[in-house]
């Protein structure tokens, strides 16, 4: 931990609509605030053909309600950090956040991170830290001249896929999409994967064929990481974040928006929500701030 | 009660942006509903000159946004009743909406009233049925002949005042507003009403000067009363309605949303919570419809 600490007031984490509505009310609060995430924001809305239910856009698809999102963010001078949180942490005093070496301090943060889409399988949250990894930056230097398994959900992912194969042996590679990757210690796996095995360490893999394979560590590369894998001790409700109506969450200073709060999974709603976070948060940060350091 | 009752799966009070939301969602559920509210949508709104926080669309005027509801609704065939509802009635396996004489059946209620403007006076509450009034039509009859005070928040009313006029024989007029109205038997009060008096019925009103005006009945023409006056039983937190986080209130099938929920007082929050809002609707008339009647 050295100098090179950037600190703002607060962090937001996700550039879906909610994080995007934190952060404009962030700018007009003039709060010093960073926004990591996606510079093309949501895939999610990307995807959307036609969104019928945001009000004042009736018919509009989902490209141009992001091409519009990005106007607002570039009108207000926003910025988005492309840089992916692989964890933060309750200093008590104020929150850390890694993004693979590097460092940030915040006095709150916003979680606005979306629905998990993918589903953990059997042994990922056990082995997590032993042996099971989300972060290639963070852990792939474990893993020198060593066999490992990569399960992607996201094409973006493959250039960590390349870091790993470049320190690995051997790189069993499962992405749940399409792509044409390949690289000569890399190695595709038919199906998928059903399970990580090992007791106190990741050995192995089993696929949906009953198949294992012995590997040294299991790397998930995800577009979207449960909230409580990123913050450690956040309360859960049915795997989204719990909320109060201020969007409060079970860690002081930490507020959650949008899809990562529940269903409906909805942009009007996660607009709404991420107003009311940070507003939350501009309060907390009233009462708190000058208290803490 | 005759056979002349509109049946709907829900009512929706309030063209604001937390009402409109809601109407966008039931027409895409399909559900048959009801819009209650002014045809030139939120006031409030319309008075904003520049809204810079309703993400996509960076610094909007006001106008230009209700414009664009309206054409949002136009678009989706969502008709406003300009009907101002004066009582919602729990009936147990349904609700009875009341705007004057007429009478409105749904299964299911959103409430999206705004936030309540204007303060009680004192006596207000506790004589209200006691020759305190919300509603011209409603109650106009009983004071043929007699000396009312009428105070009014909004130039709309004053056909109301007309109404009354006609019928009483003495009317207190106090708005809040500028106004030039005038009529042979209205006369106008200097300052502001301070308290109804009167122990089981209104028999007076004191104004700010401190002087003391008999009177036989006062009608108040808000252009938002509280939530809790509509609805006899709805739990209040802090003068808003209390909700949980799928904007269920205390009373079974009736949701709130928008301004009338709390603070922040926020475009975004209500196009969001009016959202949240109808979708527990729908998942209320699909758990309790057919069990109903």
């Amino acid at each position: 931990m050295g100098g090179n600490q950037a600190e703002y007031d607060i962090a937001i984490i996700g550039t879906g609509p909610a994080g995007i509505s934190a952060a404009i009310n962030a700018r007009i609060r003039n709060k010093s605030f960073i926004l990591f995430g996606n510079a093309d924001l949501s895939a999610k809305v990307e995807r959307s053909h036609i969104i019928s239910n945001y009000p004042a856009l009736p018919e509009i698809s989902g490209s141009e309600l992001n091409r519009r999102f990005a106007a607002h963010l570039e009108q207000m001078d926003i910025e988005i950090t492309s840089e992916r949180i692989t964890g933060v942490y309750n200093i008590g005093k104020y929150f850390m956040l890694l993004a693979g070496q590097k460092e940030y301090k915040a006095d709150a943060v916003i979680l606005a991170t979306g629905a998990q889409t993918v589903n953990e399988i059997k042994g990922e949250r056990e082995l997590l830290g032993k042996g099971v990894s989300y972060c290639a930056t963070c852990d792939g230097n474990f893993y020198k001249g060593k066999t490992i398994a990569v399960i992607s959900d996201n094409k973006e992912s493959e250039e960590e896929v390349d870091f790993l194969a470049e320190l690995a042996e051997k790189v069993y590679f499962c992405p749940s999409y399409k792509t044409d990757y390949s690289r000569e210690n890399v190695i595709r796996l038919p199906g998928f994967v059903k399970s990580v095995n090992g007791e106190r360490h990741a050995d192995g893999i089993t696929l949906s064929d009953g198949s294992i394979i012995a590997v040294d560590g299991v790397f998930f590369l995800k577009q979207t990481v449960s909230a409580d894998v990123l913050l450690d001790g956040l309360e859960m409700n049915n795997g989204s974040v719990a909320v109060n109506r201020d969007m409060s969450t079970s860690v002081k200073g930490c507020f959650a928006c949008g899809d990562c709060t529940g269903r409906p999974y909805q942009i009007a709603k996660a607009v709404g929500e991420g107003n009311v976070a940070l507003h939350s948060a501009v309060t907390y940060l009233a009462e708190n701030k000058g208290k803490k350091e």
